[in-house]
């Protein structure tokens, strides 16, 4: 990707985090180099690797330590051998922040000085924007915007409450709410409901409250100047997760509202990719600066 | 006050609001001029004067606009005469963000990188001090942090939502609650409650079941060093507060948990004086920094 944000090439392929974290990091090597004759570019034209990459990782120390989906490469820091490999700055980000950071630059937070996103799928991830930045909290860590309390009961969740967002209208949550009434996934309730079947439409519309009390909280506390909405549940039904948001926004007495905006995440899959090759950029080259506080 | 945080003196007198605006400067810069007399000081000694007042008011015009206790006073440039006045800069604020200043730079907030403030009395306040400074969202406002959704249901709040904290566990809030059971305020209602009155203690319930979730939500959102508890109710029943926020604290999975403190406020009324005394002189002599971003 260019500074200003055009994809030259790009290369997908499979991580095999089973043939260990060695192999891969010598696959993504490879991946940069046929990248960079692909695109006729000699190496030194190459200003920084950006990566997005399944969370729990640390930032930081470059640390990758996720024991979910990939098994094996607990603590293993995949920033300093492609520095050494590749001679340039290499930043590492959790996904849903790399994410975050790309609808921000390039897609449906450009123009905003703060945006919060929240992405529906399986789970529900979250990240704040301000100055051109990553809002981090103590010992560096990002919030958990995905488990802020949207209910007193609920189903238990595995961040240690009842009620909170993910628990009530995550995939998984609608899924298993669906479940008692017979319905095999979350797809399968969308669709029920869409044809009037009334206990999924009930599903639904705990859902919908859900959402309604997640932005509340979220205008209430960040008090973003854009809220952006991605994930495989938005991309299928936007009108269902912009509606409430709006709904919410609408309603409130006691912050400036009409200064505030929703809008549906636009860069897909891709937004990860941009992201993180922008904000490896900004860090190695700081007069690329988008605001002026971007380090 | 000093630099330093020494109150060298000061003095306590009414608004009047209703004697007008051009009167309340008069009596302010009389006030100032009488202070440095008592004190023995020669008016250059004066760095810079900072007001906490009662919302709203708008820190960056210097405009006061509280048609509710400051009546009469609405648009009125508070900032502009006072330094005509005495010559020196003089910095708004509004008072519950005044007094979470203070808090952390003299008081509970002492020593920790970030820190969220939340004031329980006839309402519910809340601020957020990031990297030395108060959290402000769009449009320069700061967060209404009493307004987070806690409950899917509940009586109907003037923010424009039921199940906020303050519409649960505000003083008013528990106030209404016990006048269903004959109780004559929230003091009651607490006083019924540790004598075994079982009404009072399932209002009581509920108040703490919203701390509980509020502080859930502050820490998965803002995601502060230290949480810090003030007000009225707090310095009359310290642990009921304390309790549920360090217990939502101690559940939490998926944030960094050890690293966020709970404590009670140390400054009483005197922290709004302190917070913005600090803040003036702070944005008056920029080399008096705190943190590395203070202006």
């Amino acid at each position: 990707m260019t500074h200003t944000g055009d994809v030259i090439q790009y290369r997908v392929f499979p991580t095999e985090a089973e043939q260990g974290f060695n192999r891969a990091i010598r696959r993504i090597v490879t991946a940069v180099r046929e990248i960079l004759r692909a695109a006729d570019l000699p190496p030194g034209e190459l200003a920084a690797v950006g990566i997005g990459c399944a969370g729990p990782v640390n930032p930081r120390t470059g640390e990758i330590n996720n024991p979910y989906t990939l098994s094996g490469w607990n603590h293993c820091n995949i920033v300093e051998p492609l520095e050494r490999e590749l001679g340039v700055p290499v930043c590492l980000e959790n996904d849903a922040d790399a994410a975050a950071l790309g609808e921000f630059y390039f897609g449906a937070g450009q123009g905003a000085e703060s945006m919060v996103m929240l992405t529906f799928g399986t789970g529900i991830g979250g990240a704040a924007v301000l100055r051109g930045q990553l809002y981090r909290g103590v010992a560096g860590e990002h919030p958990e915007i995905g488990h802020v309390t949207v209910a007193a009961e609920g189903a238990a969740c595995y961040c240690g409450r009842t009620g909170c967002l993910e628990s009530i209208a995550s995939g998984t949550a609608l899924a298993a709410a669906g479940k008692k009434f017979g319905f095999g996934s979350a797809a399968e309730v969308f669709a029920a409901a869409a044809s009037g079947q009334p206990e999924a439409a009930r599903v639904l519309q705990t859902a919908r409250a859900a959402v309604d009390a997640a932005i509340w909280t979220l205008v209430h506390t960040f008090l973003p100047a854009r809220i952006v909405l991605g994930g495989g549940m938005v991309e299928a039904h936007p009108g269902f997760f912009l509606e409430p948001a709006r709904a919410a926004i609408a309603r409130a007495t006691q912050i400036p509202r009409d200064y505030i905006t929703v809008a549906i995440a636009q860069l897909g899959n891709r937004a990860g990719l941009a992201g993180a090759a922008r904000w490896a950029m900004l860090r190695a080259q700081p007069e690329q600066k988008h605001h002026s506080e971007v380090p």
